[in-house]
């Protein structure tokens, strides 16, 4: 059974999560999922974006996109289309201010896309140009521990967790609970992910 | 208070990582910990490699090494320097048959890497090829949920998290964990990782 | 107007280019793109795979693709779906021996797909999996210059093109070329390209 | 013997290739080759950005920069140091528009790094931020064929390279002039290249 600084860490950062998780708001969890829905029924495209680790957390989510059947696109990489009005932007961004996507952000909503944004700080300049938002709380690496809402979470001490990663990982484990909502609402089974899954890689 | 399938899903998900990280066997963590040490303070190169949403929880801890101060690179990317005999490859592949992922794992060894394995089969292509295996629980696309030691933390009933999802969580907050030991064995702060943190993107 | 060793490389390495691509076969570059279009025709997918500077040339034709309004993925980025009987994989590799392009290969031949090989070496391993070879005359990294082929390019002195260069700066023109000749044969504009191109980035 | 539109556009690529090359100022060249070799002496880092096909033109360069024995990498990609006052920016961009390049180059600059752009507008936002421009004659996606200096080059007919396939094509061969000119100034041989050329791939 493991055991020393690598199991308090994990289990500290599963704790969070699971706090963290617990606060995010019902309804800006249904606001992202009806958006991305509607996306999905009405043949738009979902462009996602993110740099650094959350950029890593937004691709794992692209991929269960395309798994889902979506039309799904990653900013960056060889194969994009362009973006038209109606498209779907998923930004993620601890601070919403990483420099890339808050111009890509800014890029998609003069196009006509709509913003989701996946962030700690809905005053930052990413959430300003979301039409929807989901707090994802997180210890980003601008935070200065002052923020009460991070507070609630983390308790007083020095988190085991350095930098964003507790950001990172209440991210990628929220998204996946989104993935499981999202196969129930449109019906698709594991079977079907699979089907879609590449197998060459 | 968020609710629904993704409070369900995201929930089974934690619950099943708590588990899993508990099973992870402390000398197979110590093995891995010792092993990225002794590569840092010999100054060689750690390589990382992996597939699909493997390979972007690969590269989060990835990017944590080049923070802790390691010279590391990911395989596939456009600045690769040449591999020598001593250098490290980590490994991630939950079924341990990715077709890319052994075919760099047997260059790799054929160069006198050591090869560092996260798979949860131990006898599978890549395990066999490891000099060091972690062993992580988790219900790959290739299971068929008759192995006893994922029913051990599965229970029986049908998971909310699709494919591969439950070894990607597990061995990204694992790997979360390790860094949190290396910087506890190597005596770096978080401020540390910071200032090693890209400030541009 | 430029000089030094920059001009006289880049005159070099176009005045290699030319005779080089003057060398490669009608009939191979026939075949190659009557199998692209087929795909096209048929609904297939085109996978398109290559490492290092040889990956890159891959990508940039797999972008143009995608602007004729192929259906393309590039093995290894996020978004890949999986291969059919019938889909094409585009493999460029100038030694035909990278490994992780061979190993992608096998695994395509294993589905059913049709492999179309750009290669400096027909009796490579990939050129013995390709169903279409392109031969590109390049020096490439494992090249003696014993090989007659390429010394009637070269003639006899040791080039100002470093490793692989003559192989990549061949291939990319030569795909270029080809894309000119897709647009062509299936009636596309230069402006129906630049409405398939990306507009965020 | 190839024949056919892949022919006949090829060959103009080249022939546009071979008078644009000749028309970049030889100063211009002079300024790019002494700031990366400044750059190099004083162990400062390398950050090369582009977007879509001139970003692929840019990554080819950065990997020769990576066999000249550069400390370099690429804005995007998961290994990305810090960027520190003195370091320098490669910045690839027909237009000088692409915003995401003109993002990374302004956060760039207020970091203090040297800002050396390849772009065929001066007059852009990325040319007004550039320390160092290196104008390339080509036909980018923007241009309305109304300028003269493009004129020059390409005549009056309508070319079989589309979009921006001139700008990379011409960029990708003066870059690799590039790298004969640093192997000679730093006395680097083919044989060093190859010795830091990844072997596994």
């Amino acid at each position: 059974m493991v055991s020393g600084l690598t199991r308090d860490a994990a289990l500290e950062i599963l704790d969070f999560v699971q706090k963290a998780i617990e606060l995010i708001s019902d309804d800006e969890k249904n606001n992202f999922i009806n958006a991305l829905i509607s996306a999905h029924k009405e043949g738009r495209r979902v462009f996602i974006v993110g740099a650094g680790r959350s950029g890593l957390v937004a691709k794992a989510f692209a991929m269960r996109l395309l798994h889902l059947g979506f039309s799904v696109y990653v900013i960056g990489e060889t194969i994009l289309p362009p973006m038209s009005k109606g498209d779907v932007l998923v930004a993620v961004s601890g601070s919403g201010r990483t420099k890339s996507v808050v111009a890509i952000a800014e890029a998609a909503k003069s196009l006509g896309a709509k913003i989701l944004a996946l962030t700690s700080y809905p005053d930052s300049p990413l959430g300003k140009l979301a039409d929807i938002i989901v707090r994802i709380p997180g210890r980003t690496k601008l935070a200065k521990e002052e923020d009460y809402y991070i507070r609630q979470v983390l308790g007083f001490h020095e988190p085991l967790a350095p930098l964003g990663t507790l950001f990172e990982a209440t991210t990628m484990i929220f998204l996946d609970g989104i993935v499981a909502e999202l196969m129930h609402k449109l019906g698709i089974t594991e079977s079907e992910l699979q089907e879609r899954h590449a197998n060459i890689e």
